[in-house]
């Protein structure tokens, strides 16, 4: 139930169409989120337009299809995380024109009429292994309308490349910091730049790395401010949230 | 060695009055640093000046002071975090214009030119023991120039509270969520706001919090995007982040 | 050795059948529980009703058979959870009435004269890959007699969902609430319920979800009281409390 | 805003006195939870009137007497959890009739019309370290109504000192197993008793009991079915869900 | 009810002084132990005489005091393990026989007629700060009958000490071996001695000792077989197993 | 070198023909073990005959037949832990006379003179998915002449059916006690009988049981003296401490 | 950018050839290292030569290949850690001569003039599955130009094989001390040698080994001084600093 | 006894003042060491000299005084870590000469002829509370006879501090990193010297850091070969091995 919804039954109580009782029970149930204002209609569309990402994991084709068919409609852009070909192929099914990024593991059903890219989004990786993940982030900003420099292989163990792109990274407005191991690059960055960095653990590594947890906190006890911190291998959320300060440092 | 002296150098040897072998020699042992491009400048001025923050556990009052007066010196704010009355005393020693926000357990020495206030920093906390951290939060991006609202003790077990406080949500810029225990806060905000949110969590709880640790990984597998973490305890370091987007979004 | 085994036995000795020494031997070796009164023999049939539940994983398909026609001998039900196609397959060998809830993973041989469905139990779940937890709560309680409302897919980080449902949540009796990554649905439901909430964390996640722990943690530390945890995954174990505390609500 | 605020508004629509515009805009930020029917009007009273415990580490004795004053307005029964001999005396300055349970640290003031004590519950602890919580949640539970019935110090290492007290376990309602160390007692309990068991573990023992966490796992991961659990020495809420099923099953 | 009194109760069935009700109601509440034969009657002497330890920490001095007098009226010795000062002075006003062993921080009230010593338990420790535990299985098992040879300071970095004490190694009966930091002593006992070896594990150590999980650890995956394993800091349980073991190879 | 070879080397010297130069060299070389006297040599035999156990997992067949023939030409019974088919046939090869227990995964070569079975050694496991370790720990003790005593299936939510066993509990000299979940057997086991009890934790269950983890915190926590803990899933050691304690109990 | 082409380019300043503006934007994006002096020359020689290693999980045979084939054009040895036979087989398509460890899985692509083998690296081991992991080290050591002594499956349970063995220990100029299980071999070792020992742990055991941290918590607390640890399964890092300071001792 | 003594001894026996059974008696029961070569002679001077270290806590001040005493008899150089001022104290009882370095919390007391400084070990720290553990490592490689470049306070969030001492770091025959918090520093350093680093993590920091886990972890996953790690805070661990190093390399 939207604003103009209400407005057509507050309009049916006034002229006696529908009776106090009867309006009384409709809006203690209308759904909450209908009564937003315009701010919460941007924001509904901002995020029911990228927030409706689907995790592949654990479902089947057919299931991916039919969710796949449903978010179409709606002409959002649709993305798909962790996807392997099966779900690529199903959701080619639902959407022709969905596109597959192979090293991400990203499907992307690009909207009818999708955002002009703007701003920098630096997506930068420690290892040519936190590649994959690198890459859905920076897909993602992508998709939600950044455009996206990427800087790969940069670890701390050989400094001096990362001290050869310091141009970009001062370029760039929101940077997202992907590595695996003792997850130091972050740290590095973040004493070296002024924007926001996004940190993300991947799960590289063997033995003490614990599938990305050694990482994790070490982003998480970074001693450079400006770092926070996504999930193990969340590359999506990192590209999410770099999209999103982007858009706004470029309204 | 700044890019002036750069200049000055080769200037020198363009002119043969510093050979080239003596060149070679100070080029190599230029600090990186200074050769830093006027992007650089804004980023140390950003980082000497807020990165600057002094960590009082574990310093003697005497070394308090010597860094205070080193840093006041440079005409930067100066933040001490996890200040007691003794850091304030210390503090004051080298800063007359020091101020003690108690809560946050923060002291300040603004700039002789603060910033003007732009933006809206939304801080919001869940229990009346998480005030603490949302105060130096709160604090810190003050600091730094953003404007804040204090949204505190609106938990999810009472999740009216929290809708209560929509609008001030659907107009934030950055939010910053603060809580202990099972850290849901930010998960339910990031649902409902369109903006970066940076959650904070707390060492509030007992038993199976662990100190925090289950509020952090709460957060950190918020199923809802747009949420990154910071460090238990750790609301400079989100302040710091909010103010930092927040200004890149009033630029 | 029940009750009325043991009149017989002292009558036996009152009348000289048996001596006191061979009473004595018989008697340290009775089985305690058969000493029960009323009560516990309807506990007994409660218990070995409904705990004669069978965990598939690790047993061969001839064990399987064998233990369910043992168990049917005596007309309880009999569940058999986390069980596969083949683990159905064995079971419909040893009894023909089996049915299969395949999203739940439930074998089901109800009893010759199941129960009369009674009661409200919600069965509320937060995402739809945690659906199989839900179903196996759901089934076990349906199994047990109460009669069940399936709430699915209202996670927290859409929490209108949830909202639209607070009527079936006001008229629960006993809630079951299910939920992986970060597990704050529980602490959300029971802000909103009067009634008791059992809470389901699940390994649904990845990367700092580490199999369920967080949702569980979570869960455990939530500051809305009325919440009691179970294992994770063990939707059986919450169906089974459920049906409990509704079958005394309903008595 | 409540129903009959709705109806007069509604009212005044339909009569003219308000235009839709004004009623939109009421309507808009009308708190959610005050649409709630009965029901939910129930559920206050039950949330409010049990809900609003104080946990007082952390707290000044001026933050509690204030929110006690707050509390006692509204004639509710008050709790304070975890307090000391300083927390009941500035419990006493907002309320005299407040009474100390110096063993489970709980203050309690009652209401002015306390609740019939009804039902059965059973508070059974493993050790006589044990008893603070076990108190804690037997007279949290008789504050809420229940009639409380205490077994404490029959521990798993000496069963018969357990099965010397079944008749008890086969009277109760609902059980609250109260055990640290390695916290076998809800097992045992569970498999004796057919009433739901709420399982508490404490903090109680040392080296490898880490804080209680091994009672906690062995509680969770306890093979009697009937039994879910509540944080490390969370008495509080154990009692106040035994409370909870206990008046269900006696309405 | 012990043996002799169910034959009087069935005597008196017999003789007709006793109704069968009656004596069935007798029957069902007997404590179940009470009906042990002498084997058991064996058993608790020992595990009465021994198990009634007293573990202090928690425990008034008044508390302590009550349970040392009704522990003594039945001629047992009575133990109380991590035992200051001020529980060694509660112990003595209960008992005025009470021994305090200050380093195993142990007190022992004897039985009036302490069994002779026989056998042979080694206790061997790898750095002095393990002595406190050392000493507590030491005492615990000399207080239970056993004859014991300490070993201490004769830690894996220093094997050679180790070896000059073989003889005293083949001689042991059972071996309990204390020690923190790294753990690794029960391994090279292990792999020396042909008896059963009791390791227990200190919390001695620091950094990644983690109060003695490390030690713990190590010893649970010894390579050398017949080493089982206590609880941290367990000196009491480990002397208690060694004696116990001692005792039935000197029967 | 042995203590004959010591001798003839010093009747060399005594004789002149060799000089103490040539005796120093040899004797700073000789192998410590070799000075062992007689209780050493029954220290070895025990230790070469029974430690001599080969753990399969990693060792490919040729490996494990070369090991099996090199073992058998010394006369010892030889036993192949966590053995699968291939690694009985590897066996097989090596050691024609080699017997497969495939439910606790062992293979035994038997000695050429077995020792006659002597003492009770109890296996009691608490359910049906733990008998592959009990049956580890029971053909363990078996070969090394310990009679076995085997009760599975006794778990402690039916505690009935282990009370129904306490004759044999009563008659045991040493008791392996096998659980996974929350590992509670031990304790209950430990609280009844008088005899030394190895806890063996097993890997069996799901989700907080943690691959066994929590079954063995459980055990080390125990509040029944007498128990001591061996690794997870460790039914070779528990069965070769059992043998040991055993045999000293019948020498 | 090397010291000549620095040279070269002041060179054309002094000329003339190049302006001041120019030559200041070449140096301030000349790559840090290459203004290294012959010590950072040695340096890169040493970390270039022998950091070019190859982590083989997670690359495809092309990737492996065309890796090696870059590596190959600078006439720099080359190591392939964890490789298996496809990665040897992509590396043969690279480099002709390569040759392949299988035991300890790496690939080696010796340099055109590989270095004369010095000094005494002695690697040790405790149990034969610890060899995958001790091959790699001492491989890995050899391939830097270390002689290395082998001294394999002298575990700390059979101390008197580790003893036979000192006179090596005594000559070892850096040892390589690798095991699993309880990781106690370095700790021992330490405590007999008078060099530097490295600590490697494995990830062989089960249980409570938990893939080798806890050999790593054991080596990290080891009370024997001189012993520093890598990662668990990092044969190749401590054969890498055993070379290093080896090389070091025999400059 | 030592190999003079073997000499006497072997000497009465060919003398015949000694039979070959007092002999043999004799020589069994010799400790192992003193069989020792001169190159365990050396090891002994080596091991005994620094490693007759004294670990403070937990030691009495008599206890302390006692060792002292006992220590500089055999004119060894002695140290005592972790050393209060009251530790001081009772060092200064036993040996005037004791000296105490305050912030490494160090008390030394020198040899008679102090070894002459040799080589270059560089410390190096993150921050300035890791100051202590720094100093800890300095004075103790400076003891032990190594010439000590201190370059503190160049954490990874500050890079260019870092790269400002190139030149010490390639000068440095070994190097001791010392970090809390993410520890980023060893891996940092790894990457830019030639020479071992040995990492050692420090317990500054809070929250994640975990009393200085995560910069244990982050050290050990280090990405840079050359890197060894040490206990947290076990600075005299590493400025042990770094002088055992830096001697093997001036020799």
């Amino acid at each position: 139930m939207n604003k103009s919804q209400i407005e057509t039954l507050l309009q049916q109580v006034q002229t006696g169409a529908m009776s106090v009782d009867e309006a009384v029970g409709q809006l203690k149930s209308m759904p909450y989120e209908d009564l937003g204002d315009a701010k919460i209609d941007n924001h509904r569309t901002l995020r029911c337009g990228f927030s409706e990402v689907v995790y592949c994991p654990g479902k089947t084709p057919a299931q991916i299809t039919r969710i796949v068919v449903e978010l179409v409609r709606h002409n959002h852009p649709v993305m798909l995380t962790k996807a392997d070909e099966n779900a690529f192929a199903a959701a080619l099914e639902g959407a022709p024109t969905a596109i597959y990024h192979a090293v991400g593991r990203l499907v992307v059903i690009p909207a009818p009429d999708p955002p002009v890219s703007v701003g920098n989004v630096v997506v930068i990786s420690a290892g040519t292994t936190d590649m994959p993940i690198a890459e859905e982030a920076a897909v993602t900003a992508e998709t939600m309308g950044a455009k996206v420099t990427r800087v790969y292989d940069v670890g701390v163990a050989g400094a001096h490349r990362l001290f050869a792109h310091l141009d970009i990274l001062n370029k760039a407005q929101v940077i997202v910091a992907v590595a695996g191991m003792e997850g130091a690059l972050p740290s590095l960055v973040g004493g070296l730049a002024a924007c926001p960095v996004i940190a993300v653990p991947t799960s590289v590594g063997y033995g003490a790395s614990f599938g990305g947890v050694t990482a994790l906190l070490g982003m998480l006890t970074s001693c450079a401010p400006g770092v926070s911190v996504v999930n193990i291998d969340n590359g999506f959320g990192a590209g999410y949230i770099a999209a999103t300060i982007n858009k706004q440092a470029n309204q």
